[in-house]
């Protein structure tokens, strides 16, 4: 669940018109992608040989593509265009196929490119779409996963909606950057970030869920709208539990009854702390965390949500 | 001025302990500098041969290497600790020297590197430093530096200080990315982003200037300690202007006599409106942002700031 192998050391990835082993993959620095994380990203995971919900994913990245006006990916004929969904999904399963794995975490990525000259007018660059596929693996360790993670909220606040999109997933993450130090200071390894208004938002690549007086609650903004998040959200509603996003204070989690993060790594993940207050009788996963964590990988095989890996192209390609 | 030749077509770099064409210099995936823009940089000039200011951008660059607590860094020997100006200085004229560039624009960076495991604590990672140099260029256009350029203000605020430290240069700048969109979408190029509270703060790669009552004011915070910017403050002691870092509304730059951009790529550049609204009267450069722009390059040839470069330390290394 949350293996921890060398990163990058394994894995199969594709740039530039040619799948590569994850570790020569590399973005070069004149691309606007890297100069001014001017780019967009999503990650799908793939369990049991079978996609999750990759319908949602290459929705929420279609999504991000026309938010960043990104239209211009070359194609195998040289001419400038939108990207395809079918070409996406092509080369993602082509990833996983040619790595072989059969839970893999899937990374894609589409970047502005490098400008035409020095002064870097962003409508001159060609966009860049680039993709891996890695072991399957979760945020938090085996052992947070069986006890609950210990969360801290940091000083640093979340980048406001104002400024960046938080609905487009992106790697300008400063402030998660600053918000860690905080935790690895204070002894915690997660952060979970409020906005300027003092109301919860999120953590690096997870959404926080808040049990409180029988109900389910996550923020309503400031955040991303994570797949995993709306998948909880959906299983809450056949528990018969109220889910609702709301607004949540700090005291409000360190006095809910349950908390859990939800991400695509690594599904639903009990929390045992917030600041060194124990959350409920403190001893996570609660009884509600532990059954949605059940129903969230029992509806990997449900047919309405899984695309099967394709494995024979990544065949018939080493074949070639 | 503003040369705007072909981006990363020429050129030298440096990366991974040996110096490369700036067209092949590319940051792994795996590095947290591009997937949570978890970096710093610094940008240097070269005119006629000479480092302008360097003691200054290299101070700077120590602030932000402590700032993200960069101390991993491998020396020659495999060995793990900080970055060295020594070193830095080094790799720097390496870079000029091999590109043959009597006038060039200098990027380096440090970035936290890729960590060990997938769960990716950023504790766990091995620093890594880059650097390249380019042919000089400015953020304007020769004719924008001959009659001024013409400002938007957007809707997009500037990521603000809580969030990220903007005395750090970084490339997490997604806010600016939205804005010149903004402005592209207005029939502009340049965006001069406001804060929270709607004050001025910068724009992408330059600091703000206005000229009211006699008096130069530049945003005192929420902004990049622009080197440049306080060359410009230095110098208006010499003019007997009164110069003062202040909270600057978009109404007073309207009303301005004058304004211009500073950066170390341009140098003082003319404003000739905001959001369509002429500057003074409308005929940029003004007589005091002309002075201070002969003043600004006279000072090229003061040897307190000038380094000249070791052009032999780049034929030597050539010809080994």
């Amino acid at each position: 669940m949350s293996q921890d192998a060398d990163y990058g050391k394994s894995g199969m990835g594709w740039a530039g018109g040619a799948y590569r082993p994850v570790g020569e993959l590399a973005i070069p620095v004149t691309d606007m992608g890297f100069q001014l994380s001017d780019m967009c990203y999503d990650a799908v995971h793939v369990r049991n040989g079978k996609f999750f919900r990759l319908t949602d994913h290459l929705d929420r990245f279609d999504h991000s593509l026309n938010v960043r006006r990104y239209d211009r990916f070359e194609d195998s004929s040289g001419n400038l265009g939108p990207l395809t969904r079918v070409r996406v999904h092509e080369i993602l399963n082509g990833c996983v196929a040619r790595a072989g794995l059969k839970d893999s975490m899937i990374t894609f990525l589409a970047t502005r490119g490098t400008p035409a000259g020095a002064r870097k007018d962003l409508r001159t660059a060609t966009n860049r779409f680039m993709a891996w596929a890695v072991p399957y693996h979760g945020i938090t360790t085996d052992e947070e996963m069986a006890g609950g993670c210990d969360l801290i909220i940091p000083e640093t606040i979340r980048i406001p909606h104002a400024a960046v999109d938080p609905t487009v997933k992106n790697f300008g993450r400063l402030d998660f950057v600053r918000a860690l130090y905080e935790a690895y200071d204070r002894g915690g390894d997660y952060a979970l970030l409020l906005d300027t208004d003092g109301y919860l938002t999120e953590g690096r690549g997870w959404n926080i869920f808040v049990l409180k007086d029988g109900r389910l609650l996550s923020p309503d903004r400031g955040v991303l709208e994570g797949v995993t998040r709306k998948t909880v959200i959906e299983i809450a509603a056949k528990m018969n539990i109220e889910a609702s996003l709301a607004r949540i204070t700090p005291d409000d989690i360190k006095s809910a009854d349950e908390a859990f993060l939800s991400s695509t790594a690594g599904g639903v993940m009990p929390v045992r702390s917030v600041d060194g207050q124990s959350i409920g009788a403190g001893d996570a996963p609660g009884p509600v965390t532990q059954r949605m964590t059940d129903l969230y990988w029992a509806l990997h095989d449900d047919p309405a949500y899984a695309t099967p890996v394709d494995y024979a192209a990544g065949d018939a390609a080493a074949a070639e």
